[in-house]
């Protein structure tokens, strides 16, 4: 079973990123034949700053090694680096209907937000479906606003057979459980785009500033708080915490006599431990660069092997060469 | 200076294909680098038979040869074997606005025509300005239909050298004077579509049967016929007879005398006369299609070098790897 995952490279991973895509998707590594893509193509309809996409790309690279990624066991790799994505986009987009992509929420979503649309963001559901494809994907892990794109794919894998023969694998998509809904500093879903994320990376003061300024009410610390488990800090603390522990700061609070910044600091405690041995992974492989420009390449080579094989089949169905 | 065209595989060669593309494309090799592709890729909008993609290149490849494309001196290829255009058309299609394509007459006029819109017809300028920018292309002859293409070709490049930095030649189109207005057999553009059409290439009673079923009027040989220059056969014969004999005929059938047969048998034998070299060398290439094989992977590996350095360029301007 393969099983493809698409990772943007977008800038620091926060928690929201962690807890959300990344620790699922890297637990699926143990399930099949994973295939993890960084999706510098995609990020070309949104990001136009060259140094940034390289940066970011390195980036997301050291996070996923860092916190568990296993190349020996999955292929990782930049989507650049197998081109045949591109020639498949081509082929498929022949049989795609404008109106499957007219469709699209994505799409339809950014244009309402005032976005001026290029057509790499209307193209974008085709790179998606040839990114899938072009590996004879079985399984597609996707968050339940990304269902639409695997059935996107699903359509013009269908179509492409009926018109030429049987030539794909018709993928699913696994919709990941929303078991960790990560609150921002805010209270917010924690998102870049609304500047209240708690990075996994970075200086640790500049992080314990961040975790310090979750936003708390103004309780005095003796009252106790029968909402306890609705304490951003609490919901945080339950995700890097072990169980146990988070439990007894969440009675405490509850009793009342626990004060909030006593709390933000145990939260920060228990997350910078929680997160110590990929800091320790993280900073060996940043001075360690070839090799991670090593595990891409190797990785490349893998992907680029599966997906020669499936473009020359779609190549001969369809009449080229 | 480089000249860049593009040629669709649509099946059997006709005069008006001949006088109206093939014959200027041709004698553009003399002018300069010329590239010549196949546009097998592009045919995949509208044609949905992988055997007549394949029999159709094929027989395109047959006739530019047989009528003058010397592989010496211009570069004749299939564009599917140089993919590196289906990645160039994922970048460009990142900077090319929607607003750009949805003008496009070409995709405007087909929807007004009824046909179904698939995603591919919707791309085609894009896949068009990734041909002509990945050969830094300065020259592409177009008929006047076709100008809005190389418009949209300038705009995108443009752009991308606005957003990335300088990367692109900006190509100019060059209109190809309508000399050679061609009259179908029923008097209407000679058109494929209109099935009008007098083939090139063939066997010789059917196309002599085509051209003695020439629309005439029911004037008898005798009569004077001061419109003798607007006769379908006289117009057809400046083609392909030499000019003291298309005026001599012209003349003859201005005074009257001149009988519609006699015309229309003479007519046949200048344009059998006409085309005899071109017949003769298709039979030999027809016999020998590992030698046109070959002219087009050579041509492929020419054209592949220069796209692989245009197309390494663009990547870095835009931060891929």
């Amino acid at each position: 079973m393969r099983i493809l995952s698409g990772i943007q490279p977008s800038g620091a991973l926060h928690l929201g990123n962690y807890f959300g895509m990344m620790k699922p998707a890297i637990e699926l590594q143990s399930q099949g034949e994973a295939y993890y893509f960084i999706a510098d193509y995609h990020s070309m309809t949104s990001l136009f700053d060259p140094e940034a996409r390289r940066r970011y790309t390195l980036e997301v690279a050291l996070d996923f090694l860092a916190c568990g990624l296993d190349p020996r066991r999955a292929v990782f790799f930049r989507q650049s680096d197998v081109p045949e994505v591109c020639e498949l986009t081509w082929l498929l987009g022949t049989v795609t209907p404008m109106g499957l992509l007219e469709r699209c929420h994505s799409y339809k979503d950014k244009i309402a937000k005032g976005i001026s649309p290029n057509f790499g963001l209307f193209a974008y559901p085709v790179l998606m479906a040839a990114d899938i494809l072009i590996y004879d994907s079985n399984l597609v892990p996707v968050g339940q606003d990304q269902k639409q794109h695997v059935e996107v794919t699903r359509d013009i894998a269908a179509k492409f057979n009926d018109t030429y023969g049987p030539t794909f694998v018709i993928p699913e998509p696994l919709i990941r459980a929303e078991v960790a809904k990560v609150p921002g500093i805010d209270g917010e879903k924690m998102s870049k785009s609304y500047g209240n994320t708690i990075e996994i990376f970075g200086d640790e003061n500049v992080l314990r500033k961040k975790i310090m300024s979750i936003k708390m009410d103004s309780r005095t610390p003796e009252e106790p708080k029968p909402d306890a488990d609705r304490n951003l800090a609490i919901q945080l603390m339950k995700l890097v915490a072990p169980p146990e522990e988070a439990q007894r700061y969440e009675e405490r609070l509850r009793a009342g006599g626990l004060g909030y910044a006593e709390l933000k600091r145990a939260l920060f405690g228990f997350y910078w431990e929680y997160f110590a041995p990929a800091r320790k992974k993280r900073a060996e492989l940043a001075a360690n660069l070839d090799y991670v420009e090593q595990v891409l390449r190797e990785g490349a080579a893998r992907a680029r092997a599966k997906a020669r094989e499936v473009l020359d089949r779609a190549r001969r169905a369809c009449g080229l060469s």
